[in-house]
C-alpha cells in the first residue's frame, strides 16, 4: 500500500544542530509521518524531545529497520565510523543521507560499506549557527539556504527526486554537484576563509605590544576575525578529512597574497587599486546570503538620545500606522538603551511612511538603501 | 581674557563622515564656543550645515587665523597636500590634528612644512561606519571607541590635555602612542585583514566554476571578506602610506599561514588543534569592541512564526514591564517580518523576568550569554 506520505519513519541519528533542525523543520510539515531521534546519549536523546526535534527517541539501532530515510546529523568523522554500526539494520531501498562539510571521502565509505539496496545520497545544508548542538536547532535554519546534494549515476531518480522534495519543504534552495566539485567548493569558500581567520588572530599576537595594539582592533578585524572562535575539535577534523582540496585552495590564496605584497613593495599604485577594485566589484556582486536572498532594503538610520524603551516606542509608532519593520539593528549601543538604530524595510513606500511618521513624533531619520 | 570655552572656535576642514561626526559630538558640549566648517566644495559644507554638524561654513581658509583648533577630517594624502595651503593662515598657539589611518608620514610633513609656535598633535579614532560622507555622520559615533593621539615629546602638555578633554567628551578612550608604534599597530589591526579580505575574494574568482561555488558562500565566507567592498581609493592611499609596516605584517601572517599549510600537508592532527585553538582562545579573550566595550549581555532567542508587527509586540510585552532591550538582532528574516529574533539585556535579571513575560505570552523563547 502506497503510504501518504513521503517519507513513513525518519531516523535522525545525531540530533545536534543540524539534526534537530531537521527534525524541527519536517515536524512542521505533512511529509513525514514520524520522526524518530537515534543516539548513544539519553540525555542529549530526551533534550532533542524537549525541543520537539523528534517524536520518539532510543538508543537502539534496530529501530533503523524500518526507517525509509536515516539521517545522519553526526560530524564527518563519527558518521564515517557510524556506517558499519548502522549498516546491518538498515531497511532494503532505505535513503541514507548525511549532513557532513565535506563529500568525497563519505561517499567512498558509504558505497564500500553500505549493502546493496541502500541509496546513499550525500548533503551539506549551508547553514549554520554560532550555536552549538541542539540547543541551536531553529525550524528556519534552512530557510532560503543552499542545501548540496551529491548523488552519483547510479542513484536512483525516484529517491533523489524524495529526498529534494523534503529539504525544499524546509525552504532550502538545493543544488546538485559531485563530491569532488562540491569539496573544491568549500575548501574555497568556507575551509580557506577559516584557516586565514585563524591566521589572522594567530599572527597578531605574534607582534610585540600585541595586547596594546589588540586594543586598536575594530569592526574589519572583528569580522574578518569572527570564524576563528569555532570549535576547534570540528575544524581539525574538517581540515583533515579536506586536506588536498585546501592546500589547493591556499595555493590559489598565496599567489594572490603575493601579487599584492609585490605590488605594495613597489609603491604600484596602479596595480594595487586594480586589485583592490577588482574584489570590491567581485565581492559587491555577490548574492547576500548568510540570511537567506534579501531583496534589497529600503533603510532608515535613526539617532535617538538615550532612553529606556526607545525600541518599543518606535515600533509602535510604525506597528499603529501598519508598517513591518522587515530588520532593524541597533548600530551603537550607549550605556543604556538607545544609541543609533537601523531599520529597514522591504519597500519604498512603506521606508517614506515609516520616515514621515517617526519625523512627527520628533524622531532624527536618514533614509538609504542597503542590502540583506 | 580666559575665555570659558575650552575652544573659542573650532575649524573642521572637511566635514566627512569623520569631521561631521567631530562637529556633532562638539556641537552638543559646553566645550567649544563655535564650529566651522571649511573645505571647497560649498555643496558639501551646506548638506554639513543642514545636519547641524557645523554652525557655519566657508570656502575661505582665511577664516582659520582666529581658530584655537583646527581639525583635519580629511584622508591622509589630501591631508599632506593641505598642510602647506593652511599654514600661512594659522593662529600661534593654535592646534592642528588630524584623522588620518597612517600618522608617521604626517607627523613629519607637519614638522617640516607648519610655522614655529604651531602645535600639530596627529590623532586617529578607531571608529566608522560603511556609509560615507557626510550622511554617515553621527553623534555617538566616537562613544566607547578609542582614539589614538600621536603626541611627541615637544608636544606642549597644555595643548594634548585640551584636546585630550575635548575628545574624552564626545565618550571616546584616548590612547597615546608614538607614530611608529600606532602604524604598525594598524597595519597588523587594520590593513593587514583588509588585505587578507580582498585577497580572499580575489582568489575566490581565481577558480574555474567560480560563479557556482560563490552561491555556496556563507555566513564565515560573507563576514570574512566584508571589508573588501570598502572605497578602493581610499584603501590604496593607505597601502601606499604605510606600506612598510603594512610589508612586515603580511611576513608575519605569511610565516602563521605556512605553518598551518605544512600541519595541514602532514597531516599533523595534534599540531593543526593547536593552531585553531591557540587561534580561538585568543580571538574568545579579545574585548569585543566596534560597538564599544559592552559588558557581558545576558540574551534570549526567540523563535516567532511569520507575522506582522511582531517586533513591536515583543518590546511592548517588554516596555509595559520596565525592562530595557540592550540589542535586538532578526538573526534569520524570512519573506515576511519574523524569523528568529535575539534580544539581549544588561542583566541575568532582565534577561530572567523578560523570559517570564514572553514564555507568558506563548512566545517560544531560549536564553543564553552572549557578548556584544
Amino acid at each position: 500500500m502506497q503510504s501518504r506520505y513521503l517519507f513513513d519513519k525518519v531516523a535522525i541519528v545525531g540530533v545536534g544542530l543540524i539534526g534537530g533542525s531537521i527534525g524541527l523543520a519536517a515536524n512542521d510539515k505533512s511529509l513525514v509521518r514520524e520522526i524518530i531521534g537515534i543516539g548513544r546519549n539519553l540525555r542529549t536523546l530526551e533534550i532533542a524531545m524537549e525541543y520537539k526535534a523528534v517524536q520518539r527517541i532510543s538508543t537502539d539501532y534496530r529501530e533503523l529497520s524500518d526507517c525509509d530515510l536515516v539521517v545522519l546529523g553526526t560530524p564527518v568523522n563519527t558518521t564515517i565510523e557510524l556506517l558499519p554500526t548502522i549498516a546491518p539494520f538498515l531497511k532494503k531501498g532505505a535513503i541514507v543521507t548525511d549532513v557532513g562539510s565535506t563529500k568525497v571521502k563519505i561517499t567512498q565509505e558509504a558505497r564500500d560499506i553500505l549493502p546493496e539496496g541502500i541509496v546513499f545520497i550525500g548533503g551539506h545544508p549551508m547553514a549554520g549557527s554560532e550555536k552549538k548542538g541542539i540547543s541551536g536547532a531553529d525550524q528556519y535554519l534552512f530557510e532560503n539556504a543552499f542545501y548540496v546534494l551529491t548523488p552519483d549515476r547510479n542513484t536512483p531518480k525516484d529517491s533523489l527526486d524524495r529526498l529534494k522534495t523534503l529539504i525544499e519543504s524546509f525552504g532550502a534552495k538545493t543544488i546538485l554537484m559531485d563530491p569532488q566539485e562540491h569539496d573544491l567548493s568549500v575548501a574555497a569558500v568556507s575551509h580557506l576563509p577559516h584557516i586565514i581567520a585563524s591566521t589572522l588572530v594567530n599572527s597578531l599576537f605574534d607582534f610585540e605590544n600585541s595586547q596594546k595594539i589588540a586594543l586598536l582592533a575594530a569592526g574589519g578585524f572583528r569580522d574578518t576575525t569572527r570564524i576563528a572562535a569555532s570549535n576547534p575539535d570540528m575544524w581539525r577534523d574538517i581540515l583533515m578529512t579536506n586536506g588536498e582540496f585546501i592546500l589547493h585552495a591556499v595555493d590559489v590564496f598565496r599567489e594572490r597574497l603575493n601579487e599584492i605584497y609585490e605590488a605594495i613593495k613597489d609603491k604600484d599604485e596602479k596595480h594595487i587599486y586594480q586589485l583592490l577594485d577588482r574584489a570590491k566589484k567581485l565581492k559587491t556582486g555577490m548574492p547576500a546570503n548568510a540570511k537567506g536572498y534579501l531583496p534589497q532594503l529600503w533603510e532608515i538610520v535613526v539617532t535617538v538620545p538615550d532612553r529606556p524603551g526607545i525600541i518599543g516606542y518606535i515600533s509602535n509608532i510604525l506597528g499603529n500606522e501598519g508598517i513591518n519593520i522587515d530588520d532593524i539593528e541597533i548600530l551603537r549601543v550607549r550605556e543604556g538603551e538607545g544609541g543609533t538604530i537601523r531599520l529597514a524595510f522591504s519597500n519604498e513606500e512603506n521606508q517614506k511612511r515609516a520616515a514621515q511618521h517617526l519625523t512627527a513624533a520628533n524622531i532624527t531619520t536618514r533614509t538609504g538603501i542597503g542590502s540583506g
